[in-house]
């Protein structure tokens, strides 16, 4: 009903330069696909059986609890409904986010691993238990005292031929697994990371699968130990856990044996060539980098449709406050992140198809592309999360005093993506890992090999021109691309050299050299993936097939993102000559106009983002905008407000200011 | 006992190249006041009276409740003890850090407010009160729809004639007070800012103290609404409220007027030179600059101390896993804000120093230099606010996993920062404020007049070399200090003529013009604010006695301090030719130089910021290093852990697996 909409996006929305809905088919894959998302969508959100009750307003426990009533009616109606596979997917992600509600992490890893590290008999034994929810897992993997260095881990699956048995057990208290989601309280079953000790002989970490408590009281099973590691920053619904073993001996086909085996007398074996398993390790980093993405996007609609509803302070004396959204530095603060969705929305597409073709290649053996696609997914999972988090607390700020509220919506964002800057490969040791294959590739181009084609770009290194070339188009997009491909190309030569020159040179071990050029080598694989990114926007732009009007509004978007990097990160484009001194005033001056062009369509441009109001969670990103009534009835919910005068009063404030005036 | 510290921390301790008890005395204004400053926190720390729980364990009511409870004590116990009004401040900050608890703003705002705003008959009415506490007050000023911009507040206080009262009242949803501390459940008074109308004409933003909540009940009192509202991303402890007023009447004198008045009649009155007040907004940002300060320097305690005790992955292939502070990487993240951290603390000691000078001459009429330090403290405060939120947030990341734990004490001290970017002077409206003096000084300049010391270099823009010198000394102070200077004339230049082209040559009105410079005049405060830091902190070690030790521990920090700074905004250096292509690499070589410098004091460097464990609150910074075991114990704590099967299951968890495997 458009009278219920504030005025200001009624107003908003009026003057849009193209039709939102359409821009929402381009960004969905096709109208069909828009219309399978909704019908889904609405499956999810709009069941009454559902309570989806604000979390911020609960305690820790009913958060978990609420979270947990939740998951397990979800995992019941899925199957009720018969979705496909995808649609089970999808119906899952909107009803439970990146909630760390434990059938969560049942689904996304438990029950993965099982299908992808499992044999044959593991997997007739263990996946219908899982898929039917009759066992809950978790993924024990993190230590305490260790993270993203697997080599580290400290807990042993020693081999016992007498019994036929692994003995799992945790022999200091570093060793004690620590992070796994629904460890703490919920799940019967884990697969647990452990160093494999068999004929005396450490093989490094493999898998195990056992239960943990029981299936008839749920009390932890003998020789374990198990709670709940605490609050977080964010996260809080979730039973995050900590787990030991004393002396916990599983049978020898617990341990997952598709890629190894221990024989019966404690034979170990390969099976399989282990690179095979980076193939999953690569689709959970593409999905790192789809979520991250989303996050932003969420962001962005809510600070920008909040920007058009708040009015503040004065742009012309005499006139009435503006909404905050036509101050220039509320565009320097919003546009560029809203930029960066779009660019990462694309960036995200292309990937997930590389991975694809990849992994169907992958599943006949053939590992051709196997290595490229694994560095990009890194490069890109550290790089896509870290400038998702930056842009999520920036709008935050840029929502100013409210931003600060749960009311927002932007605190849940925040706080879940921080989990995704560390959490599945920690963001510098990703970046490192990008780094270590450009700087093979650029060595293998050196001596002549060809490289595959997101690298092949390292080849032109020595050739490109490097003096400047002042006053350049910065608006046309083969400037654009070309200025990202020439700092990434400089900043990979400058690391490799750098690593070179420290042995050769000054005589340091490979790995002090290598150490002692990490700022750099972060650098070149930052420079590498935003030059992915922005050469992936310019050609979607080119590819997808949009009105002139739309299209207008996607090219100003793409230079924004563009010129916006150039100007933030100056140094590395001037240092080389690529732009000059006096292109860096036109750059930002270009850069300012790109905003107030962007301006006019921002609300379309986050409406055709199609997230439900559900779904964003936030007073004040409603897609109606009537903010302030939301806000108000939102706050006298507050469980501090249930009595007028706060029982705490007659116990502690009453005695005290009475004593303070009997003394006067 | 220092058998029972971590072996890693008694090593990089013993290592040591100075003493940090010396370094900790320079800091503190030498060794007694060093002494005073422990002897005040032992009694606030080690008195057994209080229960300094972990807050991050309750629920948000019980969080109130506890933060009550220990205000009121502390209340009462800082007039038992009778301390000096300088020693009884640092008590309550030693007890209450930050923490919204009611009685940290009555005094803080409050009690202030009374005494600088009300005149001789007031003050000796209501400040007796407030000092016993014998009432507890707020300070309402920010409304739901209006934040920084005091002439949008629309709360109104009109005068009434016939009765000699004002009526207070709320006209719309939007004037609700909104964020107050203490005003959800606490305070029984208030000091409210609203528009004074008086014989039809609005006076604008005035001042007004009220009773809010009865002292015989606490109910609120007729024509009053108020609430908590609701949960925040921090200061959860606190009952931040929302307040409606229904046509309040209250009698004419409860208007604070010392600097005007409103007679019996209704005449209006200015008494004193309103901008007298500005000296109590200069001496809050003074206050929250030393805050920043504050917060960014126990982060980096936290996260320096933990990456000493920390091991993970490996340098060399073989090797035992190394500290993680050995990471070039690990020092990139942590080094810079540790620098900024010192250079930050100089920086408050010199801003104080100004205000105190222009203080003490405010008191006796005159406003010389009040210009100038308001201007200097809005960009500082600004300044530093977004290094130290942007630097604890970083510190958090380096800390892994564990950084997202409450356990790291790091979550406490990012969410109570985010205040203090947005609270008091969104930091965006500040930097601003500190432009446009700027653009002012820089025109005046043109126009051959003397500027103030602060920006005296504004008059050199003209005749600074412009072209560059390659390969300068850029350790040398004079050098690192005159391309600060050089880069803050340039761009205060740029933005001011770049608001005058756009004026003249353009026909912009001077609101649009200025509008459309936004960015680039919040980019010349931003860079006068960052000259201003790094002048001071060269010209703190040229006079601060210290030995040659540590003298040459903080100039490599110093140097530190200025060089990444360069690197990270290099384009601003290289755009106007003061450095050149060539000088870039070679900062970013020395700027890892001075990172292993700095490596083999980062302890002691830590150590001498004195903070105490009780202060630090976190598991991952203790003093004796022994983490695991205290994060082990920390969150066996957990609520959740209360039970061994939480009683979730046996309403949710069982019925749900036992028919799942009924099914089977």
């Amino acid at each position: 009903m458009a009278q219920l909409v504030n005025p200001d996006l009624v107003r908003e929305r009026s003057r849009a330069s193209f039709d939102a809905e359409k821009l929402t088919a381009v960004l969905y894959g096709g109208p069909d696909e828009v219309t399978r998302k909704r019908r889904i969508e609405a499956l999810a959100l709009k069941d009454p059986d559902y309570t989806h009750e604000d979390l911020s307003y609960l305690c820790r426990e009913d958060q978990y609890v609420a979270m947990l009533k939740k998951s397990l009616m979800a995992a019941r109606k899925v199957r009720e409904l018969g979705l496909s596979e995808r649609d089970r997917d999808s119906y899952m992600d909107f009803l439970l986010d990146w909630r760390a509600g434990a059938v969560n992490l049942h689904r996304t890893m438990f029950t993965i691993t099982l299908q992808q590290q499992g044999n044959q008999e593991q997997r007739a034994k263990w996946l219908k238990l899982a898929e039917d929810f009759s066992i809950l897992g978790s993924y024990l993997q993190t230590e305490m005292g260790h993270g993203t260095f697997l080599r580290g881990l400290e807990t042993t699956a020693t081999y016992d031929p007498s019994t036929q048995e692994f003995v799992l057990h945790s022999p200091t208290l570093t060793a004690t697994k620590w992070w796994p989601g629904g460890l703490g309280l919920t799940v019967t079953h884990g697969v647990v990371m452990a160093q494999l000790y068999t004929q005396g002989r450490c093989m490094g970490p493999h898998m195990f699968i056992l239960q943990l408590r029981s299936l008839d009281n749920h009390k932890p099973l003998p020789g374990i130990t198990v709670g709940d590691i605490g609050p977080k920053y964010g996260c809080n619904d979730g039973d995050n856990g900590f787990l030991r073993f004393h002396q916990v001996r599983i049978p020898r086909d617990n341990m997952l044996m598709r890629f190894a085996q221990v024989a019966e007398d404690g034979t170990y074996s390969m099976v399989l060539d282990p690179r095979l398993i980076y193939g999953t390790m690569v689709s959970m980093r593409v999905r790192l980098t789809e979520q991250s993405n989303f996050a932003l996007a969420r962001a962005v609609t809510i600070a920008v449709r909040y920007s058009c509803v708040r009015h503040q302070s004065e742009l012309t004396p005499g006139e009435p406050e503006p909404q905050i959204l036509e101050y220039q530095t509320q565009q320097f603060k919003l546009f560029p992140h809203l930029a960066a969705a779009y660019a990462f929305w694309f960036t995200v597409q292309t990937l997930q198809t590389h991975y694809e073709q990849v992994n169907s290649r992958l599943q006949e053996g053939d590992t051709s592309g196997l290595q490229e696609v694994h560095a990009l997914s890194a490069g890109l999972k550290a790089f896509t999360s870290l400038a998702a988090h930056r842009g999520i607390d920036e709008c935050r700020l840029a929502c100013g005093g409210h931003g600060y509220s749960h009311a927002s919506g932007l605190i849940y964002l925040l706080t879940s993506q921080a989990v995704i800057v560390t959490g599945e490969g920690e963001a510098t040791v990703m970046l490192l890992q990008l780094a270590r294959y450009l700087v093979k590739c650029y060595a293998k181009s050196q001596a002549g090999a060809k490289l595959p084609s997101t690298v092949s770009y390292l080849q032109t290194v020595q050739s490109a021109a490097v003096s400047g070339v002042a006053a350049r188009d910065l608006n046309n997009f083969d400037v654009l691309t070309e200025a990202y491909q020439h700092r990434a190309a400089r900043l990979v030569k400058v690391a490799a050299e750098g690593v070179r020159f420290k042995v050769v040179s000054e005589g340091q071990s490979e790995s002090d050299a290598w150490n002692n050029c990490l700022v750099s080598l972060v650098k070149c694989a930052e420079a590498h993936s935003q030059f992915f990114v922005v050469k992936t926007f310019v050609e979607a732009l080119r590819r997808v097939d949009v009105d002139d009007s739309a299209r207008a509004t996607l090219t100003s978007l793409c230079q924004l993102y563009a010129l916006h990097g150039i100007c933030e990160q100056a140094g590395d484009f001037l240092q080389h000559g690529f732009l000059t001194g006096p292109d860096l005033p036109l750059a930002r001056s270009q850069m300012c106009s790109l905003l107030s062009k962007v301006r006019s369509d921002a609300v379309p441009l986050v409406d055709a983002f199609d997230f439900h109001d559900q779904t964003l969670q936030s007073v004040l990103g409603r897609y109606d905008g009537r903010v302030y009534e939301h806000l108000y009835q939102w706050a006298k919910k507050s469980p501090l407000n249930k009595d007028q005068v706060h029982e705490s009063y007659y116990r502690y404030l009453q005695p005290f200011l009475q004593q303070n005036r009997a003394k006067l």
